[in-house]
């Protein structure tokens, strides 16, 4: 017997638009600890996040349809926390910690939707800007990739029919089932999910998390997304990230205060958190600089996220860091989060085992990895290098150095002042793959 | 918006039954063949079915229920050709013939039901036999085998969650899709599938049939199943099978009428058939002695399907006969369908490019190999070599020697006076894997 359900089919045929993103809490944790943070310091800064593209060779603009992406952003606007999302966030343990959003906060985010948004399209690119209060338009980064990243796998698939398509994901689970066989094989690794800005399509991010909860139990610690620990109860993930730094380093007034402004972001994040969620992203303005000028009680803190450093070479500058400052680093922790993928953490893993603790928090090609996965190679299937950043703070243009200067932002001339002010040590270019 | 249709789950709940053959046009097209001249011909003769389990180590009795098999093979026998069926098979054509069913034959088919059957266990085997007449019994063949093999892989499978069957399917589709595109290199290449009888399930042959449906496109010829002939619109393919020889071989009563009654089969089948179904096995009681005493006639037929003999000696063998009958080979065919697998295909088909028309009938390790594709390893899931073979006729043992001493059948007494007549030339013991 063949039952067919008429009234969902009709739906399906008839309907105007499958939403990408259906809530907002289908975004990752560290915008809504840093939201707080922002919220509480920083309520009258007025911050522009811009979209950048690094692949100037995919031309986004002729692959996806601008009206497509207008109502997918107009949608995404539409949405409000629920009140079983605000319940789960104030009555939810965070890192070990209860009521980790205060309820002047949670009483603010209940009323909160995400700002307008200015959308052209020049030279086969998008340029989509969120202009306004910072702690509103910081909301837009996940959203807005995940939006874009998923638009452009539709549009990858859209001339697959039914059977193409079940190989293609027959393919990709089996690709992604073979990664999770490798790393079983090291009990004591822990490895995160920070998959969801450049994820093939939520479904298949929610395919991913299933999988490494299934294949690789106790040592999947949890994922960045917030939608998704809630529904799949996994920890939610995720500290801080380059946008403090920058912003607090675009209001500076002098060169003496640029160099400062990294630890005057941990300054104010203790204000907020501690414990482990006390991880310090160095690489903004370079990772050498970070730790030449930093103060002592830097050190104290619980671990680092050596994001843009290759990971041996960044672990072991940080390694020395530690041990320059009397800590032993077997009670540190490191997070590597940069473009890895089964090889990278097997290697990194095998050099620090023992020596520290480590973490790994896997994106881009655990959620989108279709390689070789379509019955007929599909260019466009391939993830690129997409990223939403802080462009300018109340008018004034904002830097990233970055330790890969390939992942830059900011204007030549401002690139150039930062420089001077932080130097140029140990920053090594590499291509982006992801 | 998630719909669940909740009649259907209550349904799922509490059935009693999923039937694993639905139709009686679930089986191979050579029984139908076979069928129509059994009943014009030996209308009288009792012939009894017996299965034959060649893996004594798998445990047949404790992997499967025997209620349960019970259940199916009684649903199975309360199955009617239906009236859509019986107008397909009166108005498709088959191998280019139009009418290949007779009217009469056509009527008492509408009437047909599968026979009683006799099932016990002991040492943890089935013994089930089917006895009555040829033209009820034989039919008996392809679904109990598709059922006992269906039934082990539910059982297999019975303690593994959704995400583990997600994961097994993902990784046996991307395997079947690797085999085909391995096998698109050569557009020359004929292939079909012969694989109902030891399916891992019907609606994995339906995949895999629609999987060589689109990746090779006019390589894949059709289908023995006639179900799915009908209904993905392919070629039914097959003609006749080892129990003809079987039983007429098994009636005579001299030593010279059994050297003959291989041919005699030929003389029957081409009262009923012609063309493309004039193919020859020629196996049942070794090849070489087949060759040696066949008719001149014989080398008129249009192929030979060599099914025991390993595939390139075995070819040759037959092009030899065709060239001492001063044949062309090219305009002959030969049908390869012996534990055919993607390296033994490419190597025969290299082998013989150019020489002779060729044809591979793919069979288990196209609809039943699982092999590594379980998150763990289930020993069960794969396929055994099980065979339901005719037994007796007439109340005299049948019996087959095979060019493989492996898969010879029969009482040792009786394999013994036919070794005399036939000889034991060229026979080759090779190791059953499926």
């Amino acid at each position: 017997m063949t039952v067919t359900d008429i009234a969902r089919r009709v739906y399906n045929h008839t309907w105007k638009l499958d939403p990408i993103v259906r809530s907002l809490l289908d975004t990752d944790f560290y915008k809504l600890l840093m939201l707080q943070m922002i919220r509480g310091l920083y309520p009258d800064v007025n911050v522009t996040f811009s979209l950048v593209n690094r692949n100037r060779d995919v031309r986004l603009a002729d692959e996806i349809d601008v009206g497509e992406l207008k109502e997918q952003l107009d949608h995404a606007r539409t949405l409000r926390f629920t009140k079983k999302e605000m319940i789960w966030l104030a009555g939810n343990t965070f890192y070990g910690r209860k009521q980790i959003f205060q309820p002047d906060f949670l009483a603010w985010l209940a009323d909160f939707r995400l700002p307008e948004y200015e959308l052209r399209q020049k030279d086969g690119q998008f340029e989509l800007h969120f202009h306004g209060p910072w702690m509103e338009t910081t909301m837009w980064e996940i959203p807005a990739l995940a939006i874009i990243n998923e638009l452009r796998s539709r549009a990858a698939m859209r001339n697959l029919g039914p059977f193409a398509l079940d190989v293609l994901y027959a393919r990709a689970k089996a690709k992604v089932w073979s990664k999770v066989e490798r790393l079983r094989k090291y009990p004591d690794l822990r490895i995160s999910d920070f998959g969801t800005r450049r994820r093939h399509s939520f479904l298949w991010q929610r395919w991913c998390v299933e999988a490494l909860k299934e294949g690789i139990g106790d040592s999947f610690t949890g994922t960045s997304n917030v939608l998704l620990a809630m529904d799949t109860d996994l920890e939610a993930l995720g500290t801080n990230a380059h946008e403090l730094p920058m912003v607090l380093a675009a209001l500076t007034n002098s060169d003496e205060e640029l160099l400062q402004s990294p630890y005057r972001v941990l300054e104010d994040w203790q204000r907020y958190y501690g414990g482990n969620l006390l991880i310090v992203l160095p690489d903004t303005f370079g990772t050498e600089a970070f730790l030449r000028h930093a103060p002592a009680w830097v050190a104290d803190w619980t671990g680092f996220r050596p994001d843009s450093a290759p990971p041996i070479e960044g672990g072991e500058r940080i390694i020395k860091f530690w041990q320059d400052h009397g800590k032993d680093p077997r009670e540190k922790l490191l997070i590597f989060s940069d473009a890895l993928d089964v090889d990278t953490i097997e290697r990194t893993y095998n050099h620090f085992k023992g020596r520290v603790r480590m973490s790994f928090g896997w994106g881009t090609n655990l959620t989108n990895d279709f390689e070789d996965c379509a019955p007929q190679e599909i260019k466009s299937l391939k993830a690129i290098s997409m990223v939403c950043k802080v462009s300018s703070a109340n008018g004034r243009p904002a830097v990233k150095l970055s330790d890969n200067p390939e992942k830059a932002t900011g204007t030549p001339e401002e690139i150039e002042r930062y420089l001077r002010v932080f130097g140029n040590e140990n920053r090594v270019a590499k291509t982006l793959s992801v």
